[in-house]
């Protein structure tokens, strides 16, 4: 996986001496996680509150153009203001209640896809109902295409000329945590009603709601080449509630595995990756199954290894496109070490290395996937993701004594 | 949520004596997991295995009529054999490959779902490549309608005769571990697949492969009265893999909330709930967050909580229709405790309970949502879902000592 590397943010309550730190220890934020905004996800069917936060001046608006967003540098996203793209979303795209969007639905309009991401209470002197402060924040995709194809280039054109542009994919994107959140939300956002245009159940066009976190299946669209009336068939998704309208997110089980003296830590690789590069285990969770489930399964097919006891160690948004890591520490059988990778043909190698080999690849051996290793690496040896990477955190957390309580070695 | 009873699975390897055991105790396999088969994934797509599966004396199948299982009794699911499925199945649904059964796609014609869910290995003497051994399990979906109707409509009255009827909704169902296990397997994927006909990028009709567990947008429909030669417009998820084509899972979290002091626990009601009766929080993970976050504003969301440090127990499969329940115990920071329901309406209350009301309604007051509490139960008294539920598990493990290291009282 390719990642970018920067500081890795705190967790929420870094300094909070609860009894679950002492026990558990401080809380490890994975990158992409650690978001500083407040999503208040019950105003998001409120149109007013929408429609305040969109124009109160300390808005900001991330902008993305076929799912990369517009920065100054790799690891700087660029923020505008709502007059930068009121020629792509109008007026007021939230003037209309939600009931009333839906009774208006025409599918040969094309609206431009708005994300409400959250308040951050830090900045800003935005208040709704005396109760929700903070600046308001919204990601924009200012696509040329359809009915904005002209104001869309006519705007990127603009901030070009302001040495903005769109980043050119992940592998150079390089934010730092906050940013890095923010980015992640709004990205997989976008991405999902992007993706998903049309009703699984019925076929027909669906609408964005909830400013972007819901899609509907209108009961009548008003598009002039419809016929009977706009009216459609009956479709399920109208009849109660049903997760088809809400945004997908999938559980990717992602694991260090100890061996059963705790002295070794299994480890494969893929064959596109660079020589010497290897990572911890992970695969998609499979329906009905818990997340200990899919940790031994995973590891079984693609390794041949057996897990007894798994644990749950911290877990990661992964925005690409839809993916919740997470990440777990789970230790082998004793009669069930041997490698084998002939079930699963997924990688190139799996193999037990030390923890001592581990230890010293986390200090000179981590980068990302298209980057070169540290000075202090020497050809030959064990290669790893960086910091930013779940896989290197369940390495860390192993190789401090995760398992044991105290360092293994 | 309405929850049937049965004793807990033991865990997969309750016996191994690890470190992570020793450390983090015995692992809580919650019900719906702990399945005894082994899906061997990487089979799916070899429609030779399959076919040889299908027909093997020892293949077990569970049947369901509108997504409810064939039971002999409340808490047995029944079991029946190829011979029984045939009139709806066919003599071999896999005789094809699987590029074939793409290449000869035709929207017109009704195919009953099939879900290969995995070998028992303890059982059976069905052996494929000399590696994968066990008696094979298969759910088909016999629901009356389509071209099957007939046939179906037959099968049901023979099963009637018989003694076996479907199940009357899950309020009903009351499996031992081990069969809720499968059902939720083969329960989950049928759902998925008659919710999703349709793709949700190009609206156009999907087709099963992967033995159910996956959805293929062909490029080509050869039904009668298809145009354009039955040519169907390009599709994205086509040119790569897509998360749309596969199975889709929910996260979802739960989680109980210790007090600063780690005294007391946070529990909440629903208007519909009956008297006295209180759970854990729960809700939807959101895009781009972690658990840790997911938790935290859900706490927040919900009774205005402030929490800091948080810890992800055990996991548990939820197939209705398609949840994984991530449990988490949490811990308010001290100047967070004040509990305010404005947020967000989903709550009828919520409140903090002693850890000793808990551990006594643990022991007295539990019971499935549509049943009476048991006889040492007195009117008034605290109320809480049964050992099935996630939300019991947690709070034992909260009054068990888990924060602490140590009961905590």
């Amino acid at each position: 996986m390719p990642l970018p590397q920067p500081e890795l943010p705190e967790p929420a309550h870094p300094d909070v001496d609860s009894m679950l730190s002492r026990r558990f220890g401080k809380e490890v934020a994975n990158y992409f996680s650690g978001s500083s905004l407040n999503r208040v996800s019950f105003l998001r069917p409120d149109h007013s509150f929408l429609s305040q936060a969109l124009k109160h001046p300390s808005a900001t608006f991330l902008l993305f153009n076929n799912l990369e967003p517009l920065v100054k540098a790799p690891d700087q996203l660029a923020y505008r203001k709502f007059a930068d793209v009121q020629s792509i979303i109008g007026e007021d795209p939230f003037h209309r209640t939600e009931a009333d969007t839906i009774a208006q639905y025409n599918s040969s309009l094309y609206q431009p896809q708005i994300i409400f991401l959250g308040l951050d209470a830090r900045h800003g002197d935005f208040e709704y109902k005396g109760a929700y402060k903070g600046q308001p924040w919204f990601a924009v995709d200012v696509t040329p295409k359809e009915s904005v194809k002209d104001a869309a280039e006519k705007l990127i054109e603009g901030l070009k000329g302001e040495s903005l542009d769109f980043s050119k994919g992940r592998m150079n994107l390089n934010l730092p945590a906050e940013q890095a959140a923010i980015y992640a939300e709004a990205r997989h956002l976008l991405d999902w009603n992007a993706r998903n245009p049309f009703c699984a159940s019925c076929g027909y066009p669906t609408l964005s709601i909830n400013a972007g976190f819901k899609r509907t299946c209108p009961p009548k669209d008003i598009a002039p080449s419809v016929t009977n009336a706009g009216e459609r068939p009956p479709c399920a998704t109208r009849t109660g509630i049903s997760n088809l309208c809400f945004p997908r997110t999938d559980p990717t089980v992602i694991m260090a595995v100890v061996s059963a003296d705790g002295q070794k830590i299994l480890l494969g690789r893929q064959k596109r990756w660079p020589p010497y590069w290897y990572s911890t285990l992970a695969g998609f969770l499979e329906p009905a199954e818990s997340v200990e489930e899919a940790v031994r399964r995973e590891v079984w097919e693609e390794s041949g290894i057996h897990l007894g006891r798994v644990v749950i160690h911290s877990t990661q948004p992964w925005p690409y496109p839809a993916n919740l890591m997470i990440g777990a520490i789970g230790q082998a059988v004793p009669d069930g070490e041997t490698v084998h990778l002939g079930h699963d043909a997924e990688l190139e190698d799996a193999k037990w290395f030390t923890a001592e080999e581990v230890r010293e690849a986390l200090r000179v051996g981590t980068s990302g996937l298209g980057e070169d290793a540290g000075s202090e690496y020497k050809e030959g040896g064990l290669r790893l993701p960086p910091k930013t990477a779940i896989a290197n955190q369940l390495m860390t957390a192993v190789v401090n004594g995760f398992a044991s309580g105290s360092p293994m070695i």
